[in-house]
């Protein structure tokens, strides 16, 4: 009996530039174009293994290992359906002598290395890593890392239209460094795709430290939360038409140039406007807490301070839905932030800061002083467990082909 | 020897269309007009004294009993300046006998009867108490209260224009009940002015609930930040053009219709845009914080209750640059309010709530029942003192005047 599966892990990307709103909510496209930076899967990751079989008398999904509902027309139909569409066109119709996989019922199973209290939206790696593991069962895809000489039949960008049907970002999740999610134009939405702005290669020194924050409300939901946002807020219609166009140029073209100083300044101004948007909707969306102003007013006087000295900026923050804190940084400067944020988010001994990049030398960090002219006031220092973990990782690669069995 | 001395009080009044941003910072020429509510002197009032005296070697004042340095040129002398012209032009050079008060030195006392740690903006009342007690030993006001049967020789919106030089929402507290303060258009700022939307009298069962917050950090003073605003944000601009002259249009309507729904909605949105257009400012600027945020969530929840069972809106919360919440709410539903305030933010046994309507009966609000299909969730139970006061108080007059010593 022959076995046909493919594993596949698919990495976690953070915007710079933000989404929020569709112009259509069955194909989810965006009122605007977004930008991101994918994070290393050496760290943070969805694997996910699909497998086709004539005997499976259902197609069935398991998320961390639980069963669950695929419901008929929802997203993963939609994934699914689009991909076995390419299979069979591009493949079963021209090989006669291919299987017929499109045909047959298959089984997904995805794990997310990090765990949901993380507060980390799985949606956008997990729905990538399923659409690159289904797209190399169907043998549309191959791999930077795989031997196979052949081009893939279906590019990145091509996939990402699919993974997008899953989960708007997760189309940014299809690429390595800086992606660009093109809203488009067409009602089809298949112009509505993500591209490579640049490989990880070109900067491979920007670092990520994500500061994950303890909340204790659950806040709305991205996916209804920016449909509010849309019917209500008398602002954002400027920022989708006159805002973010000029900030996807201008941090393109930081990005090209590796200009630190503007890739931070934009990706500020751009959380802080997300979150402007967000409270300008009715009733007003929160997802920033008191723990999330003070990271803000921390990295913004670090930030302050280094202008002063040095003539450029040290970090950038942004946050998603949700209250954690995603740092964007030179490598160099790591140490120096994350010496800062545990200075005024003291860690709990028992969660020490697993330190993956050896900046710490296997010791915990220990209070040093601040940078001089530092003012040790904008932020209180937080009880134990505020901030109750640290991420430290780095920009990465695209989607990794794991394991194909076509036995 | 003869004595010439005025004392009069002046009112806050808190903003329902929020002022954010200068076109003139000399000229205190805001880049869009506002519109508050005026709040009862019976509970918060600003009280000064002012006495002319040709023996004064030097014009003084004191602040809560606190003697203040005058800064030449700054906004104590132009508000003063402008005082003695009006005096002069209008009084002295055509009563050659009326005493040239306008060319003594004059000592200014002013008291706030709310302490400063309240968090209640002083200024606006500041100014207009000191406006309108200059005003009265110049003999340029009359009161309504006043048995005088002379008309005032400056009107309310003449003295709004001397207010405004001190402080830019002084302006709106020479009035009483409702009143919009006109951006203008001239450079002079002779056409900036506050005006009576409705009195007092239209509207008597408007009261305001103030949650005093308890705050640990001090925010951007909103002088330093409104600039920053108008330097940074990319959304104000579309504020000041394309939002604010409706909602000023349609809030004038709602007022004129004693229409509280509609009253409300644009209150509550413009609070959340304002915060908005703060949030959206390099560095960001935040005034509320989650004790803040809880009491929006607990209004929100409420409104939408009751919108479901009687098809109207219960209340209103406005945010100035501060934590604190003002609740605007119809008088009949103020006890109903403050059960659910207590029930989420427990008050000290040392600092009971002080009535001052009688709604309790002398008790002290006991724990009640949760409207029906409140979803009690919206907001944890904070620690006591998270809310470190109510204040309860109702639509007030403009400035009154206590007392003239002419002798």
């Amino acid at each position: 009996m022959a076995v046909y599966q493919a594993t596949t892990s698919a990495p976690v990307n953070i915007a710079c530039i933000k989404y929020w709103g569709k112009r259509d909510t069955t194909l989810i496209l965006p009122t605007n174009s977004s930008l991101s930076v994918t994070l290393s899967q050496d760290h943070l990751r969805s694997t996910t293994t699909s497998r086709a079989d004539p005997a499976f008398t259902e197609t069935k999904l398991w998320l961390n290992g639980k069963e669950e509902d695929i419901k008929s027309g929802g997203r993963l139909e939609r994934c699914l359906k689009e991909l076995k569409k390419m299979r069979k066109e591009r493949i079963e119709d021209k090989e006669p002598n291919a299987p017929k996989l499109s045909e047959w019922n298959i089984h997904v199973a995805s794990y997310n290395n990090f765990p949901t209290a993380a507060g980390l939206a799985s949606s956008a790696s997990g729905f990538a890593a399923l659409t690159s593991s289904i797209a190399a069962l169907y043998g549309l895809n191959t791999f930077p890392s795989s031997s196979s000489a052949k081009p893939s039949i279906a590019s990145p960008s091509e996939l990402s239209l699919v993974a997008r049907l899953g989960s708007g970002s997760a189309c940014r999740s299809l690429f390595g460094g800086f992606v660009a999610w093109e809203a488009g134009s067409l009602p089809s939405g298949t112009d509505s795709l993500a591209v490579e702005v640049a490989p990880q290669s070109h900067w491979p020194t920007m670092h990520a430290l994500i500061c994950v924050v303890n909340d204790a409300k659950k806040g709305t939901s991205s996916t209804s939360g920016m449909q509010r946002t849309v019917d209500t807020s008398a602002l954002l219609q400027h920022r989708i038409k006159h805002v973010v166009p000029q900030r996807m140029e201008a941090i393109i073209k930081a990005i090209k140039e590796k200009d630190f100083d503007s890739f931070a300044k934009i990706t500020m101004a751009d959380s802080n406007q997300f979150h402007a948007v967000a409270l300008d909707t009715a009733p007003p969306i929160f997802y920033m807490n008191d723990v999330s102003r003070s990271i803000i007013s921390i990295i913004e006087e670090l930030n302050r301070v280094s202008l002063e000295k040095t003539g450029h900026l040290l970090a950038a923050y942004t946050f998603d839905a949700g209250p954690n804190a995603v740092i964007y940084t030179e490598e160099k400067n790591v140490k120096q932030i994350i010496e800062i944020i545990v200075r005024y988010f003291p860690q709990a001994e028992s969660n020490p800061f697993p330190d993956p990049f050896k900046l710490f030398g296997g010791k915990q960090s220990a209070a040093v002083p601040l940078p001089e002219g530092f003012n040790e006031n904008v932020a209180k220092v937080w009880e134990v467990g505020s901030v109750k973990g640290l991420i430290h990782t780095s920009i990465g690669d695209g989607p990794r082909g794991l394991l194909w069995l076509s036995i």
